[in-house]
């Protein structure tokens, strides 16, 4: 077994970022075991010293050098954390240099951007979103559908309601859902409150093991969470979904960033980021 | 006015990474106008080169070269996305191999890790923690308050809904919140329900003018939206906060990601990502 290695996100934000990029990179070595801390709001060279000291004092600690991800934009800030017994890697340090080489312009050294509440404008849509999502959330409002950017149908429990608020949170699309009764399913028909919209609509599917693992959690022993109940409303659903023409997916081995992900590309839903 | 210049975000997984950093990295660049797309599920050699084209096409008719921010594990694809007539940024390409010599260990290259479904039992707990969310928010339930990990109070439209549920979906905590009613303000109590739990608590506040705002687009020219009985809440609220020893923050510059972050700072609620 190998050592455990510490691993430090620090950010002069949320440090969201850091962790991200951290986090993608050491999902690259399953034989290291880490033990991951954020240190977000280091903002201030006082605060990078003692940043820097925690980690020191953490190193000396393991007998082994920590890894530091960072992002922090302060030249002052970067240049203690640097010095600290650990591999730095910072983001600024490896691409920002080449892109202002490429743009042709200095970067701003603006902190905290990434992250923060940068445009009041778009901060606001993308909470109209989330209440939007809320207040839709498994059929419960048929007011201002038309308003919806997407409408996600499926079974119960197929991940309609986490794919919608991420979808408003992180994206600031006016997602909604709607379940499908036994009647819907029995009668190949769309909840007729979706009629006319068709277009905005995106089906669920699973698979009938995974469906009935997730209803039992809820209502074990249940008709609802049967094998055969899962089956029979996944055979359903997805006829239906072919019929009626709605775009639809298979999430039963998707995460919800996923599932997200293709909604908005079959969907050509992703906002402008800038 | 600088042209525009096209960036892509691409990868072999959902692109949440190449989106992130890339992101983080250009808003440092205020001056320039960019037009972003996102290209995710990048996974093949074919893929790869349907992008290349894609993006060639795209350079040849702006007439400057895109950006690629990259997260593509596999080794071919990345060598004919590299081939594009753009400056090509790849995170693995430029921190992947000082891991590997930092570890002693080389890396796996398993592609979509980063955003998948890694790990089942750790995506279950999330579910259940955005249906705890889901099912408490507002205080619309008291039941099972003590698994919550954190409980957010405070007037109304103060940000306690987005934070609880981005706790939830994010970082897969038990989050749940609490409205903070006229007579709790009054009597400087907190609500009944939540005796025994101060020690979850945690208050929001915010600046009158920003709720008056915020408050007059749900109820335009309504008490509940004047600025003197918004200014009325927050003074109470403060007040009560300090009273029961809860801690508190004002919400009223801050994004969703940067109260989260500063909840889970203070009330030591980081759980591990490996």
């Amino acid at each position: 077994m190998t050592p455990l290695r510490h691993v430090f996100f620090v950010s002069d934000g949320t440090g969201i970022t850091a962790e991200t990029l951290g986090h993608t990179l050491l999902t690259q070595f399953e034989a290291v075991e880490f033990k991951t801390t954020t240190l977000p709001f280091v903002n201030s060279p006082e605060k990078a010293r003692s940043t820097l000291d925690f980690i020191n004092f953490i190193a000396k600690d393991a007998g082994l050098r920590p890894l530091i991800f960072s992002t922090t934009v302060n030249d002052e800030v970067r240049a203690i954390l640097r010095t600290a017994d650990a591999l730095f890697l910072d983001l600024f340090d490896l691409m920002i240099h080449t892109i202002e080489l490429e743009l042709g312009v200095a970067s701003t050294h603006a902190q905290g951007r990434a992250h923060g509440m940068a445009n009041q404008q778009k901060y606001n849509s993308r909470i109209s979103a989330m209440n939007y999502a809320m207040e839709h959330d498994d059929g419960q409002s048929t007011r201002d559908l038309a308003r919806a950017d997407v409408i996600l149908i499926a079974p119960s429990r197929c991940g309609k309601t986490p794919t919608s608020l991420y979808l408003a949170l992180q994206h600031g699309l006016f997602a909604t859902n709607f379940p499908l009764t036994e009647d819907d399913l029995e009668q190949q028909k769309l909840p007729s409150s979706l009629r006319g919209l068709e277009n905005k609509c995106f089906g669920l599917t699973s698979e009938p093991e995974r469906l009935s693992q997730i209803r039992s959690e809820r209502r074990p022993g249940s008709k609802y969470a049967s094998l055969a109940q899962c089956a029979y409303e996944l055979r359903q659903a997805e006829q239906l979904y072919r019929r009626a023409q709605v775009p639809f997916l298979n999430s039963a081995n998707m995460s919800i960033e996923e599932i997200a992900t293709m909604v908005m590309q079959e969907k050509n839903l992703r906002k402008p980021t800038f």
